[in-house]
């Protein structure tokens, strides 16, 4: 990749928001402490464990790009990660993952109970850093994020191993479990910085959009990955059944014994060794794995787009290179 | 038991409520809807299980103790009861019980991951009520015990099996898993009625009271019970290895092979069957039943001192005798 690329990118935005981020790592710390010693370990696993930080970046950047200076951007960028954080403490109980980012999972080390009660203390605890900002309407907007991320959960794991699960469905639910999130960070920089409401909604619409580009890259890259570059397992999705584009693509597409083949592994749940590696090779075939990356692009566009309302600058220079990042990362 | 004794007291305070229920029963179905079938099932299951419904009783008569007639002490009695389904929810994933209020529990009929997210998924709608009350000062004390509850749940867990937990420890867990809530509950109410800070201390400090008196009947109970009057399993805790105020006791006060006979079945995990009959024997030997019922009862005295700030009426005759029946429930 040329110099100047979609890395760069990231990293350029990453030195713009510097100095705040220092300010939400040093408020992570202080806000995941407490007198029960298993909180602060348990939580710091995840937290320490090097994540992208892409959600409180979304919030301080749209905050730079708001001209906001105050001091509750950190707040809700911590508070952002909490959710975020419990949302994965929650899902790899969910899924009985056994590795993220590259580390065993906090529910291999700690357990099923303590990974359930340390996210429900995450959640409280950004709960309580929003009321500190004191603004009633931001903590709706993070509030109704955390239902819609829920319903989402809730939607996928009732829609899992069902291969007649739609297009729209699947949307739905990256939509709610990924989006909804990004979007939420995004807006409620813009709201900390109190700009008018047409910048607010701009703000939002690309967090939604980069949020499903990225959800829709993350369902390909299982397919494509190989553990080394995902810091999970490549398959993961396939061995839970999960129904995701690639998926539903290469089922609608395959010939009978393709579709017998998806049947047998994903909705009758019979998988031996060997079918992870057919079933790649089969969304290659029927080009699931392009078709979901390009799915994505349209998305990228759309948040590129949605930022015509602010006038240019290293903010938003550096948003609109994120958004193309959130697809490049793929290769 | 008289007439005019404390059942009829709860019955009392039921009827002074009875209007306001209705909204919060009606709020309650209206709020635990989805678009995803699965959320208002589970949820459903719990919530239309007879739960006494305690918590958001306080909300209600402590807004009515106060005067309020407005409509946010209905919402924030939902939110109330929710945050309290919530942590059930999980806390049956966290224990693996089998049975609440007589009924099998969520997680057994649709499995610990639906549990955990619609038990998320509560939490975010209790937020949300919160919200559109509009009240920043009322989210926080609600958000604060939601963190209490949390960590007090996961100081529990570490306590497991650990018979050196001291009685200090075992008050801090059930102050902040059981009494945090209950405090919150009476003092949202008061809030919501803009009165004094003296009265919504009070009625703040009425609720953390009888929280602790009922949680420690509940840990009395669950050696003292039968399932049928518990409607969950009597013994559950002591299978669980959970340190409670009647263990604690019991080992304290045990003579050289009673101890190893705790050290045994508690800490080193080596149950056989006949050993909660021996149990709740070596319980009964050393009166651990009967003074964990007279620690409830001084914080009954506790509770009821906390109202005096209030004029006599039949909201504070009503939570007075509420008081008295969170420890003659035991009998």
């Amino acid at each position: 990749m040329a110099a100047g690329g979609t890395g760069d990118a990231l990293d350029r935005l990453i030195a713009l928001v510097a100095d705040d981020m220092e300010a939400v790592n040093a408020t992570i710390v202080e806000r995941m402490a407490s007198d029960v010693p298993m909180i602060p370990a348990l939580a710091g696993h995840l937290i320490a464990s090097g994540g992208k930080r892409l959600r409180p970046i979304l919030t301080l950047a749209a905050a730079g790009l708001c001209g906001y200076n105050g001091p509750d951007h950190i707040k809700l960028a911590t508070a952002v990660e909490f959710i975020h954080t419990a949302t994965l403490l929650h899902d790899d109980v969910v899924d009985n993952s056994a590795l993220r980012r590259g580390r065993k999972t906090a529910h291999m080390i700690w357990g099923n109970p303590a990974s359930v009660l340390v996210g429900d203390f995450l959640y409280s605890r950004s709960f309580q850093l929003m009321v500190e900002t004191g603004s009633v309407e931001i903590l709706g907007v993070l509030a109704d994020a955390s239902a819609v991320i829920a319903e989402g959960e809730v939607l996928q794991l009732a829609s899992a191993k069902n291969l007649e699960t739609t297009e729209e469905t699947y949307l739905k639910v990256i939509e709610s479990k990924t989006a909804a999130l990004f979007a939420a960070a995004a807006e409620v920089g813009a709201m900390a910085a109190k700009v008018s409401p047409d910048k607010v909604k701009a703000l939002a619409e690309y967090g939604r959009a980069i949020g499903v580009a990225f959800q829709l890259v993350d369902d390909a890259l299982d397919y494509a990955a190989s553990s080394d570059t995902m810091g999970k397992n490549a398959g993961d999705d396939f061995r839970e059944g999960k129904i995701t584009l690639p998926v539903i693509l290469a089922n609608a597409r395959g010939a009978t014994d393709e579709r017998a083949f998806w049947l047998r592994v994903i909705s009758d749940d019979k998988q031996r060794p060997e079918d992870f590696a057919a079933a790649v090779d089969l969304i290659k075939l029927r080009d699931a794995i392009e078709d979901t990356i390009d799915r994505a692009r349209s998305y990228v566009a759309a948040a590129k787009d949605a930022l015509s309302v602010f006038d240019d600058g290293p903010h938003k220079r550096a948003l609109l290179a994120l958004a193309d990042f959130c697809v490049e990362r793929a290769y």
